[in-house]
């Protein structure tokens, strides 16, 4: 999902101006009550070469009493480190409680370089993932802020920043022949980041995404998320034993609530106006469908079970997309599952039960028309479950599809995106239509009332439940057209692939 | 350590037939209160073929209200089963709100019997765990209420049953040819077992080992243990959202304070008149020491770090074990590391911190004199942590050593065993000598007061931390001669299989 990201958030030198001095006063007066309150915080920053690490640690340093907080440097490990289990060297620069300790790099280094080079895979790697989650757990537990940056730039950004730097004489030193090795395998730290995101990514332990383009978006994106993580905690009754009693209120400051959205996104940089012709897509659908059928079964004979998740806005066509996907194929092989609210039976259980008792076994297509992914969309905006329960959601929901991977089923999600105007086009043409009044009520117009809260969510979503073994894919649906042709190509191309790899243990032969 | 279990208790008759009928009535009390409540509560039973799961579940839900609970068996994966995730089918069991699911085996099968016929191995073993730990968490989250428990009895009392059962015509054909596989397997079986024990154990679902050997003491554990977990979750305040409030307070109890004490020992099984002979000794010590000087240069230069953890009573001798073991090492090689109550810097980490930072590099011998493990014995007998941290530390404790062991760590754990009377002849002639005085203080005299709470804590520790990764040693140490023979000849034996086996990734060479 990395590679969707909007890089193209700014601010101006105004906006930035009118922010700055009020996050800077506001974070040096948090870090004085998190001192006093034996609070002890750690902030990492991960990301690519040149995407800033330096300057933005500098800058979130800046109104920093200097004598509570230390910043470390993760390099390659020492003599003395490569000889120790590899946390310990970050053990051993934990913060006392009231401290605030701040990484360039981090642990993460364990599950993105040395995967990329080679040296961690396999077993290895699926303990060193559980060993990250352990540490942060425990420090967590221990009450500990634990906020982590990945600062994102486009490979295109990243060549021109390593061309700059290399053509002033006073900084080309700067540029090592390991980052130029590093440019070259752009694509492979995608994929470790990707992937990094989405094992690691815990309610107590969150990842913040940073669009790194703009040096004043990406500063106060920075300093609003690491004030937001210490007024939760620092407002909140502590959960664990610190270091004395606060003995005074903190200096109260004004609430900084966004003049900006500072939040990633994903929907902003959706190409809307990719459309095909009806010729063309008559053209295509008939072969695409033929195709699938045939694909449904050789997956049944391998028993691969297959997993389409439909999501989007009201109106977008996820029926429609269905049903054309659908068409062809053998009724005995797949299944279209409706989500809608949970009944009373469901209410009995937790939230992810009814899905687990809906999963399609091997060899057979399971379809979702809405799914688990509710939980953070509609149940996070309507209030029908606590902030806690939905923040703890995206990882659940990354583990049982991890699940579902290891047990060899391929899982695609596809969010149909279209803008408000085609989708109170659509509205409006249902209302007219005698056959397609049903669809419309009173609640799809309300829906449409709250589509900056929906972005938000969806946005969070797309980011926070990517994975490699479980994609997002987002379909350009104002053209439906485009939007059916899309999703068969998808499913086809991703199946294709998988019978042409390695089979899975768990396929037949 | 399940070898080393005393499994000889039992309860009278008399005794049996005392707690029994309040036993069952609190049971029936706290199930009403949990429906309610909307309390989900999960029960599984793993164990030995013939310890007598099937009973237990039975004497469990006699006192129970049959609408509320389902007993679900869990036998090889049926064919529509086997074509899902293996999480699936026990997703779809989990209990509603209000309702109780005993498993008669469980999801652990997965990390057990698959593994040991071979379906489950390597990253699939680490994925099984981790989905295990995914799955049970999520479940907790919710609000579900976990009860684990391990039904154990001997090799020889499992020949017995068997034997018996095949003897009578009415019952032979419940011996089935897998049981008796099994058998000949009940090594490999231990073995899971145990890493199962280390490496599953958390919090918010602890393991209950039941000495099964008398189903009168068996029955009265689980009763117990089911009844303490209720009450714990149901006098505190909902921590989930459950399904309807509370209309009325529960029926009070009375409080069922344990008669006889149930709790697992090793220690009781521990045979302290071992010992051996001064000349004995006098043979055998210098080669041992010369051995492990030998294995030292090894070991430093293969790269090996190797942990050795003593633990033990007050004047059992680990200062002298120690110092034998040490004598003929080459001082360059090995630190010993004195373990008193935490310094003021220390105070202000996590725990485990300052157990890192004393973590012994590639190819030296950290020797530990008390350790990590007063978490879970001195700072939870003296309170100088909360329950909820001495209960954390057991998983804490062993993620740490895993990732030691991950790094190529060969770790070894000491505990020092000898008796009250031993105990305080040793103090008193303490006492006499002059330069030994400084040893013994009034608080030796306090902590002996408390010998009942400790071994307890003691128990329970040697219970949840042992693992095949990083093993506990019970050393019996009535006889100083025997105990320092027997810690120096594990340490070898424990390097020299090292040394013969492949080399871990970390080594030179």
């Amino acid at each position: 999902m990395l590679e969707r990201l909007d890089l193209s958030r700014k601010l101006t030198k105004a906006e930035f101006k009118a922010a700055r001095e009020g996050l800077e006063l506001e974070l040096a007066a948090l870090q004085r009550l998190a001192k006093e309150r034996g609070l002890p915080v750690i902030i990492l920053f991960e990301g690519w070469g040149a995407s800033g690490k330096g300057t933005m640690i500098n800058n979130l340093i800046m109104p920093l009493d200097p004598r509570g907080f230390t910043v470390h440097s993760t390099l390659r490990p020492t003599e003395e480190e490569a000889l120790r289990p590899f946390l310990w060297r970050f053990w051993t620069q934990t913060p006392a409680r009231g401290r605030i300790a701040i990484f360039d790099r981090s642990w993460y280094r364990q599950v993105v370089r040395e995967r990329i080079e080679g040296d961690v895979k396999g077993k290895a790697l699926a303990q060193a993932f559980q060993d990250i989650a352990a540490f942060e757990r425990q420090l967590a537990s221990d009450g500990a802020v634990i906020v982590k940056f990945l600062l994102h730039i486009s490979r295109g950004e990243q060549r021109k920043r390593f061309q700059k730097l290399r053509d002033n004489p006073a900084t080309s030193w700067r540029v090592t022949k390991q980052d130029l090795r590093d440019q070259r395998q752009y694509d492979q730290f995608l994929a470790a980041y990707e992937d990094m995101l989405a094992k690691s990514d815990a309610d107590y332990a969150p990842w913040t995404v940073v669009e790194a383009h703009d040096e004043r978006f990406a500063t106060t994106k920075i300093f609003r998320t690491v004030i937001a993580a210490l007024k939760t905690r620092l407002e909140a009754p502590p959960a664990a034993p610190v270091a004395k009693p606060a003995r005074r209120q903190a200096a109260k400051p004004a609430p900084a609530e966004p003049a900006t959205d500072l939040g990633s996104s994903i929907l902003a940089g959706v190409d809307l106006s990719l459309a095909i012709s009806e010729a063309e897509y008559d053209g295509r659908l008939d072969r695409l469908q033929d195709r699938l059928r045939e694909l449904e079964h050789e997956i049944y004979r391998r028993r691969i079970p297959l997993v389409l998740v439909f999501e989007g806005w009201d109106a977008a066509g996820k029926g429609g997309c269905i049903r054309r996907l659908c068409r062809h194929l053998d009724p005995r092989g797949y299944g279209v599952v409706p989500i809608a609210a949970p009944n009373d039976v469901e209410k009995l259980h937790h939230y992810l039960w009814r899905f687990w008792l809906a999963m399609p076994k091997g060899g057979h297509i399971g379809i979702y028309d809405r799914s688990w992914y509710g939980r953070v969309l509609v149940e996070r905006i309507e209030g029908f479950c606590s902030e806690a329960e939905w923040r703890r959601a995206y990882r659940e929901i990354n583990e049982m599809e991890q699940h579902m991977a290891n047990a060899g089923t391929l899982v695609l999600k596809f969010w149909l995106h279209l803008d408000a105007d085609e989708q109170l086009r659509r509205f409006q043409e249902r209302e007219q239509d005698e056959h397609k009044q049903w669809k419309i009520t009173e609640e799809d117009y309300r829906n449409r009332a709250k589509r900056d809260d929906y972005c938000r969510a969806v946005d969070e979503m797309l980011l926070r439940t990517d994975s490699p073994h479980a994609p997002w894919i987002v379909v350009e649906a104002n053209c439906k057209r485009h939007a059916r042709i899309k999703v068969l190509e998808t499913v086809i191309a991703t199946v294709e692939q998988r019978l042409d790899g390695k089979p899975h243990a768990s396929e037949r032969e």
